[in-house]
């Protein structure tokens, strides 16, 4: 397969010729108040490096047990904290559980302090106070002014350097301290092992081991100073420190080796005023050696501007895919904040010689992709990939086969549940592997070469008779609610996913997986409860679960979303799943009850994943299991309901500054249900090459893609009250119906829609 | 370079042309009981795997202290035990400290047991009774009985593999234990990470990272079953455990992957009568993928009987490199066992496709040389590296090449102190690493291309000021007592080490370095004190420490020997010696009173490696600085009392049973003595091409050199009463000196010794 190298040169004479400068409406501050999750430090469009400040870093467990405030650490950083802890190299953006913050560098000056202090009292540790007024984020840039010590620093990155400047007064006592502690979601026994050494006067090398979310974990850096330091050394909090230097050394100063399971390490300095001392930090997967090759051949010079150019021309080479106008100025940031947040991940997980940690602990090669980490499928399967298959497609080829590079590795073997570091942490359900694809089959993203790999691993996978309650359902038809947790929904998404192994299974013309599959995907019939008009959890002896609120999130036979919603969850069949409410307009009514009910308090300390702010009536926006519901309305008699809902939902769930989101962002996903629908469309099923007509938010888009065609969106009479469709023409022909297919998408040409204050409930009839 | 197939080969040749069976009179007993340290179990020549059992896994500490009867422990087997814990894959041989026992495998059949139990409660655990009746070992072959279990356990080895064969009684539970949490020397907190990976029904991957003498060191394996388990499992006992299963397994069983700090593993069987259950288990330093590898390449089928054979050819054409004819048959096993334990180590560290974990951490490949670990330096340089530099001459010359490629790993940049898998443990003094290199440059043995090499690395390292007194050193002349521990060794240690250094300097005639090494070698005058006639502790004032007792061990400024012993250390020139004692007469009354001079018991507890076995007067023979005391009458008018004193020590200090030596072997320092003596000879000044003349125990011998020529050596009268020396003979003219070349052994021929009950006075003079 090619390299990526044309793609992007592509992509940066595309941007050239359009030189609009699209960075400018990000805004990365976006989602880092509340339960975002999201991060304002520096990164290249999906790099391996997130350069970006703690403002905490809470233990996850106090007293041994959990720490609730943790949770809103998930990317390091809440935009309503007045302290800086530090600036570290890996952040998970808007995922609800976290790990990573790996390489915490902090500057400071005058008493050498290796604690990192506390919020309230910050003058006792490392960390400093800072203000928004002198704090500022751009894609690829991120500046902030430590009060504290009189430091403004600075960051950039390339895809796998970290570029720190830091601008020094003057100081006999100026200090860069590396804490090899510090980590998002930590805990005491998180660190594995630890290993540093000073390579030269200006050189360090090391790794840090962890089990968090990962069941271990391992990062390599390198780290070069641009000035030599004056000396340097560490502490160690191991409770049983290595024993075996024989008392040749004190070991604690210029001492070019520190090893333990708890360290943080200083390099001293005396800096003049205005003094600048610069940092490259490398990462790797595998090893020094491999982060000492990836700083060399990513940053072989100093200078910081050139790299913060570089890394924003990508970022507008990225963005202009989509080229939209307006109608305010705040949803043109929005939706490039959305974009923005949209290819921040899967990331690259590999050395520039292509080198990667497998999940069977080896080195492993990337023959012929580029080989990516952090797959967080159950969000990222319902829109985000999708829209990696219109306008990232060199990319998302490539994340699939990094999925299937994952089941060669794993002994299960299973494709990705959660991909994580050359590690599966198993989160949430499904195995939605699947549906990435049958998508990316589909809508021929996949490598033909990989079409039956695709499938078989799609099978083998489906077959793992252990794994999360498979085994019964592949007996019963469903997952007995007294034999695993969560069996409605498992029941729900794995007849989905069978769903897409059908897809694939027809286009490489196997009936008998096919078959198999596709009864196996009506299985949804078999948690359907008619006497309660509900998805409902079943028993092994098939009687129903007799203690059951509807409105429960958990504890339920459902899992971060209630039986009201996941009742709703049939996207391989939505047709189905209006008989199963008796009819279209019965589904209507319960569509429509669906948005308008209120949901009590305490429902919602069932959840992290769920707040107030995403909730409309009992439709849950901050959380996916029902980001296609909206869409619904589509299927019965009154699609406007959709429209109007979508505008609504656009309107009211997203916003352009700090808590502009109104849950996590979730790898993505958020943002692309966002892109999708501002767009006009939203893929409810993926696996289908279809795509569920809403209401366009912009006034026109352009969005290139890597064919080389050019779709251009234009909407007549767009405004605010403008919310419902009067027509829909492509390339001049009237669109009769409620979807739009990949093939039309991408073959280019002019899609226009015609907006008004009222529905037309004649003009589009139901699909 | 060439590999070592042609080597090997022709040694194989030269074995079939002398068919004897050396390895019937190598007792791998010998050593196992008391404090040796040897093992019993079975290995190849230099293998990596040392496949051994342990008779008790003590903790290296009982609430907090340090537990003493753990000493007895570092190969992990006591002969005077009567159980056996499991059979691990890893044993230093004869060192004073310990580490390794990795991965311990153990049969047994009925309850499951996953603790080890105790020795005085056996069947509390999982260990077994056994006896030495139903025990057996040989050269790549040992086996027991289990009589807990009536199972017969068998081991033979590869250089990278153990071959365990297991004969089980019927049983409907019989169970193969995989302990990972056992180890030697072991402690709480020494695991750092495990990993267990169940590839298929029958095979095994995985790693154990630890922190033990090794600041962290890693081993991978692959453990392959002849016959598929029917359930497997474990437990962990990790304080805090991995939370990332989200309750979608049962991790404890038939679940394939297991991770944690503390695990223990079994495989279920069930057996019918004398059923063999057959393992393969292939260690590596990089990976699972290349100890599969290594696995695949070097056991490819399940002949146990075959890879004995093989092994045991292996070693008798090792063995046959010197063919002795001895007085008793006890002599012939004693000397052979003695060759035996000189062959075991420096160990093989890399895989079959010459890949290794670099002292960096770094995985690294031994281009055009065998990468080789468990350097003891202090020990070694004596004379177990000269005996190498005689029959050893390819290993050795790669074992050079793999001190430099530590030096160039090394972040110090530093020759190693003790080389420990990829680690540097910093154990003992000196830098005895250019003592290596000296005398296999003197030799040439070393590789020309490597000489300009191994004296820049040698001047690094002694001038590395930071490391161990260095810097005081350089600038007094002498270690000063009050800044740095052991001053007196290191300080004369320091002036043979930098003797070693004038002899490189002089070969490349770099007479800069040595006219500067040169002063430093004289650094022994600067800390002889005349007034007592002693080496002694001098302070940095210059002034001499008041509070010293020449017999004390320790904490006087002498490490493991006391001041008499040390005041004899000065091997690059015992004519200097003679000479600050007065003479050679005075210096003659002064050896004569080390041997027969009484040591009160108290100063046998100061340090572990010194017991009253391996004591003659103040003379210790069980531990290294004296080693070459016997000798040193051949600097005196008095040589034939070396003749006598040294046929005395090989009669009393050797045997033939699990007893057999008085004290540890220091990884085959003790043994290598005893193979030099009974020849006849000995390196007193290793980096001198001189070997000093004792008195042989043979009859006679033939060393086979690599060079292809053989040095028959014939002792005429030879008896136990005609121990000293009439005349010598090489090539049929007379030696008249005390000393034998290295040229004039290596380029054979015949050297013929004629014994005497009395000493012939006149016929030998001094040289």
């Amino acid at each position: 397969m090619q390299s990526n190298k044309p793609t992007v040169l592509a992509s940066l004479l595309l941007f050239s010729q359009n030189a609009e400068n699209y960075i400018q409406y990000v805004n990365p501050f976006v989602g880092t108040k509340n339960m975002g999750h999201t991060f304002p430090g520096s990164t290249r469009p999906f790099g391996m490096v997130q350069l970006s400040p703690e403002t905490d870093t809470l233990s996850y467990a106090v007293d041994g047990k959990y720490n609730p405030k943790v949770y809103a650490y998930c990317s390091g950083y809440q935009f309503q904290d007045s302290t800086i802890v530090g600036f570290s190299h890996t952040h998970f953006s808007g995922t609800g559980h976290s790990d990573l913050g790996d390489f915490l560098v902090m500057p400071s000056i005058g008493e050498l302090r290796l604690n990192p202090g506390t919020s309230t009292a910050p003058e006792k540790g490392y960390r400093s106070r800072y203000s928004h007024k002198n704090e500022h984020a751009e894609p690829n840039y991120y500046q902030v002014y430590l009060s504290d010590y009189n430091i403004n620093a600075e960051f950039t990155s390339t895809t796998r350097v970290g570029f720190h400047r830091y601008t020094f007064p003057q100081s006999d006592s100026a200090h860069v301290l590396l804490d090899l502690m510090s980590g998002i979601y930590n805990y005491d026994e998180k660190n594995v092992w630890t290993f540093l050494r000073v390579e030269n006067d200006s050189l360090i090398t090391g790794y840090r081991q962890t089990q968090g979310w990962a069941r271990t974990r391992t990062l390599y850096f390198a780290m070069q100073f641009s000035k030599k330091f004056k000396e340097y050394g560490h502490k160690k909090y191991d409770k049983q420190v290595y024993r075996g230097f024989w008392r040749k050394f004190d070991e604690t100063k210029d001492f070019p080796e520190m090893a333990g399971r708890q360290i943080r390490a200083y390099f001293n300095f005396e800096t003049h005023d205005d003094e600048q001392i610069l940092i490259k930090f490398a990462l790797s997967p595998t090893s020094t050696a491999a982060a000492l090759k990836n700083l060399d051949t990513e940053i072989p010079h100093w200078d910081f501007d050139r790299i913060k150019k570089e890394g924003q021309d990508e970022w507008n080479s990225e963005l202009s895919k989509i080229r939209v106008e307006t109608i305010t100025k705040s949803d043109k940031e929005i939706f490039y904040t959305a974009l923005y947040h949209s290819f921040l991940s899967p990331i690259e997980y590999m050395d520039v010689e292509k080198t990667y940690a497998g999940l069977d602990g080896n080195t492993q090669y990337a023959e012929g992709f580029t080989n990516y980490t952090i797959f967080s499928l159950w969000d990222t399967y319902r829109a985000l990939h999708p829209l990696f298959n219109l306008v990232q497609t060199k990319r998302n080829s490539d994340m699939m086969e990094s999925l299937l590079a994952h089941f060669d590795q794993s002994v299960h073997p299973m494709l990705p549940v959660w991909s994580h570091y050359a590690n599966e942490n198993w989160c949430m359900i499904g195995y939605h592997s699947v549906s990435l694809l049958a998508d990316a089959m589909v809508k021929n993203v996949l490598n033909p070469n990989s079409f039956q790999r695709a499938l078989d691993a799609s099978i083998k996978t489906a077959n793992t008779t252990y794994y999360d309650g498979i085994g019964f359902y592949t007996q019963l038809g469903f997952v007995p609610d007294d034999k695993n947790d969560y069996s409605v929904s498992k029941t729900l998404e794995y007849a989905y996913d069978d769903w897409c192994i059908v897809q694939m299974a027809d286009i490489l013309k196997d009936t008998k997986a096919s078959s198999n599959f596709g009864v196996r995907a009506l299985s949804y019939q078999n948690v359907f409860n008619p006497v309660v008009v509900s998805m409902a959890p079943k028993l092994s002896n098939g009687k129903w679960r007799s203690d059951f609120d509807k409105l429960s999130t958990h504890g339920q036979g459902f899992i971060e979303g209630n039986a009201w919603n996941y009742s709703l969850y049939i996207p391989q069949n939505p047709q189905a799943l209006v008989e199963l409410f008796g009819g279209k307009k019965s589904f209507e009514l319960h569509l429509d009850s669906l948005f308008s009910q209120h949901l009590d308090d305490h429902y919602f300390a069932q959840t992290e994943d769920i707040t107030r702010d995403g909730i409309i009536g009992l439709y849950v926006h901050g959380n996916e299991p029902g980001h296609h519901i909206p869409y619904l309305y589509n299927w019965t008699d009154a699609p406007w309901k959709t429209q109007s809902r979508i505008r609504m939902i656009l309107k009211t769930m997203y916003g352009n500054s700090s808590d502009g989101l109104c849950g996590n962002d979730d790898a993505g996903q958020m943002s692309a249900w966002y892109v999708f629908s501002a767009l006009g469309f939203y893929p409810v099923s993926p696996g289908s090459e279809n795509y569920s007509i809403g209401s366009p938010l912009m006034k026109s888009a352009v969005l290139s893609f890597e064919n080389g065609k050019q779709l251009k969106i234009t909407v007549h009479h767009q405004s605010e009250e403008n919310v419902y469709i009067q027509w829909i023409q492509l390339n001049g022909k009237p669109i009769n119906r409620l979807y739009l297919t990949h093939k039309e998408l991408i073959d280019g040409g002019n899609l226009e829609f015609q907006m008004g204050k009222k529905p037309n409930k004649n003009l589009i009839k139901t699909n």
